[in-house]
């Protein structure tokens, strides 16, 4: 399949010009200082989803960011799609090592580099010219309702209410998201298993005040050091999670499904090079594949104390920090995670520091059925689009809103998102295939198609 | 002894005011922008010292920041004093913690707190009034040499320089110094060990660029786990270093030393309630004043890496550094024990990561003789001056030139200094208490006294 695609037409520059004004606003949910930056964010949508049709488009107020509800409800008999994606997007620190400014978009060898160019803005804006496209060819033969969240980054906490209290509004016989990828642009895939997350901030404190390592060192808690052991502890030496219980509900795949999944196209040392990566490292007996989609995981997502400036100081800190996150897979609940992970690291902490235990946000794993009218759409739309069957795939990431429409709405999420491993979300230099932009609205289209009622 | 002291005079507060001037300098000599500020120090120090009657005063420039030099040369006969402080100081952050400016003095509850006021500002500015003082009233019988430096802080890598090469002008009797602390305003002491220190910087790199934790985690070595793990094994279970040599070169003190030592006056309940903390921890089988004297450490000053803002993100970081240090005792060579640390740490690398090893400054530990003029002119001072015979004491801190000084003049250090463990230096709110700074003055013309011919 050919990556390369023609952009230079007036309606593909306009297409991006949209886009990059999108991208342009900084909205970090993560920080409270770019609060205004979020609503921002959400009026531009709820502007741009009324130029393309819809009939609706409303900016609901929560305790946090505004969701951006909109719909176009045309006949009572079509299916009717619910799109959810999210307009918030990660910090991008650190700043230092983006070749290109995150809020300012700009396109180097057929990629938009910018914060949030793939993870979400990039793939909810296909999702805007999709439906505007139809519409405007009078080609749509469902019911659809937009949902755009502004909290997807900092776990989607004030979503659970808005859903809780709009059921009515918001039933749907699908929930449509991209927010996920595809193994490549030679191998299309549809994601069928998403990993959940139970996510933590610790603290440990040895002394109440920074000591001189000269006068104090030997003597006193490192909180440094300390923390460093236990968090080391929190592995044992075949790279499992040492914490009581943490396995207990992990169910594990026949002989017969990791066969299956060992059909997926994997290149170890191309995943290596693509990262510069020395070796893999991870639990004994999975596979690289296997431990990122089917095997739950901890890691330190940052740590901190001390002096970390230029320079020596010889100081010993009073406290220590870090922050720490497990991936879950079914049926792991995120919230008795949390709680097994507090149990533990406070039990764990030696008599002479104290430990604090904040949580952030978690997600429920999910694994979605390839048995619906959905995603039988959605695979003929790769076929048509792509020229291949998609393949089922199971991913690493969470997206903790899965669990709560089908929770509370009763409704199947179709995870059909067009990103790849190299577009480095979360990191410097996010960015998004021109092509995976484009073809993924073409992909949108053929799934209404596809799914959509046959007759007007 | 009263702590308690009248400075209301005015030769007292002009005293205060002239060290507020020295304090407002933020010469901290670790960072590169304060580099005017540390040249603007030693200018301000040539200049009182000129006021204080030395016959000459002068910068002498380095490849870092100057040295002050000055002298007062009266009688060949004369016993001659050479005295060394610093006027650089420690980096003052963490700035939120201070509830004053770090460079903006002031007295609370009959303390000094500024950054440097008293390591090493104020014990430096104590010696300028001392002198000040006995010129002034004729009763100065020693020559005297001001040896004050500005790169103490990191390393005095400059320094050794200037001594090789200035054998001649630097000739003296005993090198005085007030960088240290007695053990309290009711129990003087005299410094007669101080351990040496070995600080490095390392990194450890996993994948190239930050990844996402839910696409990644759990199949590529996380830098921040495998630091923490390789911090951790540095220490066994008994609270030794586990680097392998370590201990080779320790001189192990006799039971009589030991027991020497342990006459020295401790209440670990009040050493734990001064800062808070719920227990000592170190090596088996030592006491805590054994665990902060005579035997080494090894310390994490400041750990970084990933997500360390606000909130939560879902990243694997690409690296993860820290510094670390370690305190030495006799006879360990700092820089042997920098290779051994180097060589060890690379070699418990997982191959999964790369590893950087990069060390700042070291410092030879030393010991000082009690049997010596100087010690008894030094002593019989505090008997006049605090009432009290003082006690030999051992120090954690290190100054790593005392080492130089005995290698290159060969003249014995004497380490009169007057700060408590209440001054936390190195921390925020440093400070420096009024009573010391005025007391210190007083002893340490005492000392001139004691040391100096007895004839004109």
């Amino acid at each position: 399949m050919a990556e390369r695609i023609d952009y230079s037409d007036a309606k593909s520059q306009q297409h991006l010009a949209e886009l990059f004004e999108f991208l342009r606003i900084p909205s970090v949910s993560a920080k409270e200082e770019h609060k205004q930056d979020c609503r921002n964010a959400a009026l531009w949508l709820q502007g741009k989803l009324k130029e393309a049709g819809v009939g609706k488009a409303e900016l609901v107020e929560t305790a946090g960011n505004p969701i951006v509800y909109a719909e176009h409800i045309h006949h009572p008999n079509w299916p009717t799609v619910l799109v959810y994606g999210h307009y918030d997007v990660q910090p991008p620190e650190p700043l230092e090592l983006w070749h290109s400014p995150a809020f300012e978009p700009e396109i180097r060898n057929e990629r938009i580099y910018a914060r949030g160019a793939c993870d979400d803005k990039g793939q909810v804006y296909m999702h805007v010219k999709a439906f505007q496209e139809l519409m405007a060819n009078n080609q749509l033969r469902c019911n659809v309702k937009f949902v755009l969240e502004g909290e997807e980054e900092i776990g989607s906490n004030n979503l659970d209410l808005f859903v809780v209290q709009n059921k009515e509004k918001l039933k749907a016989d699908v929930v449509l998201i991209s927010d996920t990828g595809i193994i490549s642009n030679d191998c299309p895939s549809i994601t069928v298993g998403l990993r959940g997350l139970s996510y933590l901030e610790v603290e440990v404190t040895g002394p109440n005040r920074d000591l001189h390592s000269g006068m104090y060192g030997g003597a006193v808690p490192n909180p440094i050091n300390v923390l460093c052991g236990m968090i080391a502890s929190l592995h044992d030496q075949d790279g499992r999670v040492a914490i009581p219980g943490f396995y207990d509900e992990v169910v594990s795949l026949s002989a017969n499904e990791r066969a299956e999944l060992a059909k997926v196209p994997f290149e170890l040392e191309a995943y290596k090079n693509a990262i510069q990566l020395k070796d893999v490292q991870g639990e004994k007996g999975y596979s690289t594949l296997e431990r990122t989609s089917i095997r739950p995981t901890l890691d330190v997502n940052g740590i901190w104390g001390g002096y970390i400036g230029e320079g020596a100081k010889t100081v010993i800190a009073s406290k220590a920090h870090a922050k720490i996150s497990m991936r879950l897979v079914p049926d792991q609940d995120p919230e008795i995670i949390t709680k097994l992970f507090t149990a533990h690291f406070t039990a764990i902490a030696p008599p002479s520091v104290s430990v604090k235990v904040h949580p952030h946000h978690g997600g429920v794993p999910v694994v979605v059925s390839t048995e619906t009218a959905a995603y039988r759409a959605a695979s003929k739309a790769f076929e048509i689009g792509w020229g291949k069957t998609p393949i089922p795939s199971r991913e690493g990431g969470s997206i903790p809103i899965v669990a709560l429409f089908k929770k509370e709405l009763g409704v199947d999420c179709l995870l059909m998102g067009f990103g790849l491993d190299e577009d480095a979300i979360h990191s410097p230099n996010e960015s998004y295939g021109v092509f995976n932009f484009f073809k993924g609205i073409e992909t949108i289209a053929g799934f209404y198609k596809e799914f959509g009622a046959k007759e007007a």
